[in-house]
C-alpha cells in the first residue's frame, strides 16, 4: 500500500465520518480517543481480553466491548488464552470460574442482582483489570461503565469501582399509542412498528436497548397510560413478545398499561368491578397468558379514574381495591403494578394542587406488597418548575415510584434546549423532612427498598422516529440524565451533563466548557421566559407550548392558576388559603407558608402577591417579573452566542442543527415574554421600562395567532 | 504518521463504515470504486474540475460532485484554473462563457429546460469532459448522471450523452396528513415536521431533495388527496414555504392538495359553488397569497366528489367546471391543476371498472389548458395487476397524468419484496392503439407534450420516517424506478433495476446477479400468491393486506370482484357483460373480449370462467389457479434461497434486514394461498392435489384471525 493510497483511504474515512453525524448513535459514539499518551495507556490496558461465556447478555456485552475498543482505540479484540499482565478479564463466577479463588470473590457475592465491580488487581500474579458481577446483566452494566471511563478520558489504573443501583425498578413509561402516534411525543412517532412485529425486528429496537442498558434502565412500558384495551389481546401480546425478545439480553423488561375496563372491552364480561370474582379471574387468566408469552414480563402501569380513563371508583371501590386486584394476579410471577397518583378529572377543583395528596394519603398502607403508587414529581403536571409532590414523605406505608417527564411537554417540546438534569436533581434533593433533616425525595425513594424491599422511578421518554431519536440533539441529554439518576438518584446533574457532553461531543475543554455552560443555564432560562416566580399552567391549552395566560373556559381556565386582578397575582395556598402548604412536613410547611421565607421561585405558587410588593431585591413584584421575562430572552441570546463559538470545533451537521433550533427558541422566548407581559399589564397597568426592547405586537396579536403545533391533529 | 497509526486509522475507517448501513443513504452511497484500473481511469478523468457559479442549484450540484468524487474515488476536488487535458468542465453558457465558442453550443441551445449533455470533447485543444446545460437545474441533473456512470462502473471516455426528460411534470403525490400520519404509508410517518417548520429545516428534507433530483423528480404534492382545508391557511402556507426553500435548489416545486370546500371551511363563505363569483375570487386571492409566499408554487392536486371528498358535483357542476375554476386562478402564475379521475363514491356500482371512463370521457376537451386529468394506472385501484386504464388513449383532447402507486398498499405493504419497475413498465408499454399500433400508454403521455405543450406523471411514494426511508430496503428501488421512468417512460425496468442494484449494493457480479434475479421475479411472484389470473380486490377490507375474498358487506363485497359460485369465478366484462372491453380501442377490445385470446393474466378480470374450463396449458382453471398460488409461495422460498447466498457478500445489517423480511413474506404468502384456496374450494368443491403441502388451518381460522396491521388506528 503506497502513501497515496493510504491518504485516499484516510480521506474516505473522513467522508464517512462526516456523514454519520445525524445523532443516531447517541452517547455510544465510541469516537477515537486520539493518538497520544492516553490512547497508548488505554491500548496497553486492553491489549488482550478474557471474556468467555455464551449467554445472550454476555454476548451482547462482548459485542459492545468489541465495538467500543474498535471505535475508541482502533484495536481489534484479542482474546487472551491465559492470564498475563494487562489482560482485561470480564465475567461472572459462572463464566470465569477462577473468580471464585480471588480476593474479590466475596465482594462479587455482596453485589446486588445488577451490581458490578471494576478493579485493577492481580490474578495469579498478573496485573489485570477485572469487570465482574454476580449476574450477566451486571457484567453488561460493568462493560458500559468501563467504556464510559475511556469515553470520558478517565484513567484506567487503580480502578476500585463498585456499583449497585440504588433503585430497583428504573422504567421508561412510553406514551406510545398503538397506531404509532405518541401522546406528547415531539420527536416523530413511535419506534415500535406493530405491523411487522413480532417477526420483523428493526435495528432501532436493539439500539434502543443498548442505549438504555448503558445508563441502567431496566424496564419499558410500551404503550400509553391513556390506554387501549386491545394491547392486552393475544395478537398484541404476541407482538409485544417480539420486543421483549430483543430487550431481554439487555436486562430490560417489558411492561404494558392495563386499561381497567379491559375485562368488558375485550373479555366479554358485563363489568370490570374489582370485587367481581369473574373479573378477578379474568385478570388472573390474562396475566397467566402474558407470562406464557413473555416469561419475564414486568407488570402493569395503570392510569385509573383520571382524565376519562375507567377505574375502580366507577364501581364504588378505591384505588387500592383496583391496584390490589391486578397485583394479586401478577404476584405469583414476580410482576408489579405501577398505579398512577395523577388523578385529575378534567373538572375545576378548589385547588388542583392539593387533590393528589388528599386522594391517596388516606390509602397509605392499603396497597399490596407489589404495588407502587406513582405521583409525578410535582403536584400539578410537569410544569417547568414545581415544588416536590407532598406525597413524597407522606406515604411511609406505601412504596412510591416517582414519575418524571423527559419529553418536554411543557418545556418547549423538542424545539427548546432545556437540560432537565437540574430539574430532576432539584426534585430529588428536595428535603421532605419526613424523618427530620436530610429526608430528601431521593432518600424517601431509596428507603422503600429497606422498608418494603422494592423501590422505583419512572420517566416518560422523548424518544421517537427522528433520526437523532429525540428531535433536539440536547434532548438526548435528558434521556441520559434520567437513566443515570435512576441508577443513583444522588448523582450531581452537573457531573451527568459533563459525562454526556464528553461522550456526545468531545473531551476538548474548548468544546466541553461552552456546551456545559449552555446546558446548566438552560432550565432556569426556560423558567425565566415562560413561568418565573412560581407561575404555572399558563401555556396554550391544546399544545402546551406558547403563552396562553388568557385562556378561559369552563373546564380549564388559566385564571385558576394565576388568579390575576388589577391588584395582585398568584394563588394563596397557605394555611389561610387552600392549605396546600399544610401537606408538607414542618419546617417545609412553614417555609412555604411565610411569604418572607418562601423561596422566590415558588412565590406565586404559594402566595397571592400585590403587584407593588417589595421583593428581597428591593424591586417590586412587577419589576421583578418583567426582569425575569427579559432575562430569559437575553439568556437565550447568550446561549446562541456561546454556541456560535463552537463553529468549526464540532461537525457542521450538529452545529447547524442546534444553531437553527436556538434561533427558533429565541423567537418563541420573545413570544412568551411579550404575550405574558402584555396580558399581565392589562391588569397591573404598570409599564415595561422604556429602556427595554418593547413588544413588537399587541396583546390581541398574541391572542389570535395560531399556535404552531396542531398536536397530532387531535384538537381540530 | 507511522504504519501502525495508519493501520489503526484504517481500522477506524472500517468501523465507521459498517455503522453506516442503515439504508439511509439510498442509492447515493458513493462507495469506493475500489483500487484498480477502472478507479485510476476515473481519477484521471477527474483530476481537476472547472465548475464556476454561485447560484443555489450550481452550488448544490458542485457539493454533490465533491461528495461523489470523494466517496467514489477518494479524491478531493481540485479546481482547474485553466483548461488542460482531463479537466471536467461543468456549467451553463452563463456560468462558463467559453461554452459559447464551442461546437456543442448549438446542442446546448437545443436542450429543454431540464436537459443536459455530457460529452468527451476538446476545448481549446484540450481533451476534456463537459457537463453542460441551458439551465442550472440541467447541470445538476447532468452531475447526477455523471456520478451514476461511475457508481455503475461505466466508462468515462467517448461520452456522447444528451438527455431531455420526456415528460414535463414528474411529481410525487404524498398522502401525508397534517398530523404526521400517512394514508397508506408503511414506512413510518411523515418526514415533514410541521411543528418546527418553516424555521427549523431537518437534514432529511435536503436528502429527500437530493434523492429526487438524482432521478429527475421535479415536484412534490406535500399533503394527502383526502385533504384538510387548513393546509391552505396562511400559517400552513408559511410552513410549506419552508420546504419549498429547501427543495428549490434541487429543481423540485411544491404543490398542495386543494380541498374543494376550502372557501367555506377556512374562507368564511357560504358556498364553494364554482359558479359563484365570490368563490372564484376567493381562489384567486388564495392563489395570489400562495405565490407571494412560494413564488415557484407548482399548483393543486384535487380529489373531488370521490370517497366523501367535496366537489363541484355538490353544486350540479361538472369536474371540468371545478378544475377550470382553479386553473384560471393558477394560470397567471404558471401553476397547473391535477384533477384525479379516481372518482368512487363508496357505493356499489354495476361495475366499478367502467366508471372512471364513463365519467370523464364525455368531458374530453372541456378542461382548461393548464389542467391534467389524472387516472390511476388501471381502472380499479392499484391492484397487483390491472389492465391499463382505458382513459389512456381515450382522451385525446385532455392531457392526462398517469398516477402510479409506489407505496405498496395492495402489494404487501413494506413487508414484501416486490420490485414495481416491471409493473410500471407493463402499464407504460401497453398498447392503446389510439393511433394504430405503437400507441403505448407511454407514447400517449408523451404525445400531450406535442398536442398540448404539457405532459405529466405522478407517483404516490413509500417514503416515511423509517431509517431507510421506505421500510423495506427494496422499497427504495420502487421510488427509484418511478423517477427514472418519469424521466423516460420507455426505459427498461431491467436496466433500472440493474442501475439501482449496482448503486445500492455492488457492481460485483456475484452480488448483482442474485439481487436482480430476485427483483425481476418478485412482482409476478406476488401476483401468483395473492391474485393470479386476473383476480383482484380480494384483500382485507381495512388493511388492504392479507386475503379476505370472503368479505361481504353492503358497501364493499369481495363478491362483486370475483362473483364466485359453485360453477364459475370471474366477472363478465365483455360486450355481453358489463362492456368494459368496449372502452378499449380495437384490436385491444377484441383481444380482451375473446376468452381464447385474452391473456391469461387478465382472464378473470374480463371473463366469467367455469372451474373446469380448459386453459391453454391443458389444465383446468381450478388446477391452474392452485398452481399459481403454490408457485407463488415456492418462489418466495426460492427468493429466500437466493438471498441466503449473499451472506458475507454484503454487510450483515442489510443482509439480515432483508432475510428477516423474506421470512415474514413467506408466512404471509402461505396465509394468502391457503386462505384463498380454502375459500374458493368451498364453492368449487375441487381438491388441492394431495402431493402439495396442505393448508395447516381451516378456512374458519383464516376468516377469524386478526389482520396484523391496525391501519393507523382508523378502523377500530
Amino acid at each position: 500500500m503506497n502513501l497515496k493510497t493510504i491518504g485516499l483511504l484516510l480521506l474516505l474515512c473522513c467522508t464517512q465520518w462526516l456523514h454519520a453525524e445525524s445523532g443516531y448513535e447517541l452517547w455510544l459514539r465510541y469516537q477515537p480517543v486520539g493518538e497520544g499518551a492516553l490512547c497508548e495507556a488505554y491500548r496497553l490496558k486492553n491489549r488482550k481480553v478474557m471474556f468467555p461465556g455464551e449467554t445472550e447478555s454476555l454476548v451482547a456485552a462482548r459485542q459492545e466491548l468489541q465495538a467500543g475498543l474498535k471505535g475508541l482505540l482502533g484495536v481489534a479484540f484479542a482474546e487472551a488464552a491465559a492470564l498475563e499482565d494487562n489482560v482485561l478479564v470480564v465475567g461472572t463466577p459462572q463464566s470465569v470460574s477462577s473468580f471464585k479463588k480471588q480476593l474479590f470473590y466475596d465482594e462479587i457475592n455482596g453485589l446486588s442482582d445488577e451490581g458490578y465491580l471494576i478493579q485493577s488487581c492481580k490474578m495469579e500474579g498478573k496485573k489485570v483489570t477485572v469487570i465482574a458481577a454476580r449476574t450477566d446483566i451486571g457484567v453488561l452494566y460493568g462493560v458500559f461503565h468501563y467504556l464510559r471511563l475511556m469515553q470520558t478520558n478517565q484513567p484506567l489504573d487503580k480502578l476500585t469501582i463498585t456499583e449497585n443501583p440504588k433503585l430497583k425498578y428504573r422504567v421508561l413509561n412510553h406514551w406510545d399509542n398503538l397506531n404509532g402516534t405518541i401522546e406528547r411525543g415531539y420527536a416523530g412517532y413511535s419506534i415500535w412498528n406493530w405491523e411487522r412485529l413480532p417477526s420483523y425486528k428493526e435495528q432501532r429496537y436493539t439500539d434502543y436497548a443498548r442505549a438504555n442498558a448503558s445508563i441502567g434502565i431496566n424496564g419499558a412500558v410500551l404503550n400509553n397510560v391513556n390506554a387501549q384495551a386491545k394491547s392486552l389481546r393475544t395478537d398484541w401480546l404476541v407482538k409485544a413478545s417480539g420486543l421483549a425478545d430483543v430487550f431481554r439480553p439487555y436486562g430490560i423488561k417489558v411492561y404494558l398499561t392495563a386499561k381497567f375496563s379491559a375485562p368488558k372491552e375485550i373479555g366479554g364480561l358485563k363489568t370490570a368491578n374489582p370485587k367481581d370474582p369473574q373479573v378477578r379471574q379474568w385478570w388472573k387468566d390474562k396475566v397467566k397468558e402474558i407470562y406464557s408469552l413473555i416469561p419475564d414480563f414486568g407488570g402493569f402501569l395503570v392510569k385509573a379514574n383520571s382524565e376519562g380513563q375507567p377505574g375502580p371508583q366507577d364501581y364504588g371501590c378505591s384505588h387500592a381495591d383496583g391496584a390490589n386486584m391486578l397485583a394479586e394476579a401478577l404476584e405469583p410471577y414476580g410482576g408489579v403494578v405501577f398505579w398512577r397518583a395523577f388523578v385529575y378529572q378534567n373538572e375545576r377543583h378548589v385547588d388542583r394542587v392539593i387533590n393528589g395528596y388528599n386522594e391517596f394519603k388516606p390509602l397509605d398502607g392499603e396497597f399490596g406488597k407489589n404495588v407502587f403508587v406513582q405521583p409525578k414529581n410535582g403536584p400539578i403536571d410537569f410544569q417547568p418548575r414545581e415544588p416536590f409532590h407532598p406525597l413524597f414523605g407522606g406515604m411511609p406505608g406505601t412504596p412510591l415510584s416517582l414519575e418524571f417527564q423527559i419529553t418536554q411537554e411543557n418545556l418547549g417540546h423538542a424545539g427548546h434546549l432545556v437540560y432537565l438534569g437540574t430539574l430532576f436533581e432539584e426534585t430529588l434533593q428536595s428535603d421532605t423532612y419526613e424523618n427530620g433533616k436530610g429526608s430528601t425525595v431521593s432518600k424517601v425513594l431509596q428507603n422503600y427498598q429497606k422498608t418494603h424491599g422494592i423501590s422505583a422511578i419512572a420517566g416518560v421518554p422523548n424518544i421517537g422516529t427522528d433520526l437523532n431519536w429525540t428531535g433536539h440533539l440536547f434532548g438526548q441529554a435528558n434521556w441520559y440524565a434520567f437513566g443515570r439518576l435512576a441508577w443513583n438518584p444522588d448523582m450531581s446533574s452537573v457531573q451527568i451533563a459533563e459525562d454526556w457532553a464528553r461522550m456526545t461531543f468531545s473531551n476538548e475543554e474548548n468544546v466541553l466548557s461552552p456546551v456545559l455552560k449552555i446546558m446548566l443555564m438552560s432550565r432556569e432560562t426556560y423558567v425565566d421566559y415562560t413561568m418565573p416566580l412560581g407561575l404555572n399552567h399558563i401555556m396554550n391549552y391544546d399544545t402546551h407550548n406558547g403563552p396562553e395566560s388568557w385562556h378561559d373556559d369552563p373546564v380549564w381556565t388559566a385564571f385558576d392558576y394565576h388568579k390575576i386582578t388589577k391588584d395582585s397575582i398568584g394563588v394563596d395556598r397557605t394555611v389561610d388559603g387552600t392549605g396546600a402548604t399544610r401537606q408538607y412536613h414542618s419546617p417545609v410547611c412553614e417555609k412555604f407558608d411565610d411569604i418572607k421565607k418562601c423561596p422566590p421561585e415558588y412565590l406565586l405558587w404559594f402566595h397571592r402577591v400585590p403587584w407593588t410588593y417589595e421583593m428581597a431585591s428591593g424591586k417590586t413584584l412587577w419589576d421583578e417579573l418583567v426582569g425575569h421575562y427579559y432575562k430569559g430572552v437575553n439568556e437565550v441570546r447568550l446561549m446562541q452566542a456561546i454556541w456560535s463559538g463552537l463553529k468549526g470545533k464540532i461537525d457542521d451537521e450538529r452545529f447547524n442543527h442546534v444553531a437553527s433550533l436556538l434561533k427558533y427558541q429565541e423567537r418563541e422566548a420573545i413570544w412568551w415574554r411579550d404575550g405574558c407581559l402584555l396580558f399581565f399589564q392589562e391588569y397591573s397597568g404598570l409599564p415595561i421600562p422604556a429602556n427595554l426592547e418593547q413588544p413588537r405586537h399587541s396583546l390581541k396579536y398574541y391572542q389570535t395567532i395560531p399556535f404552531p403545533h396542531d398536536w397530532k391533529g387531535l384538537y381540530e
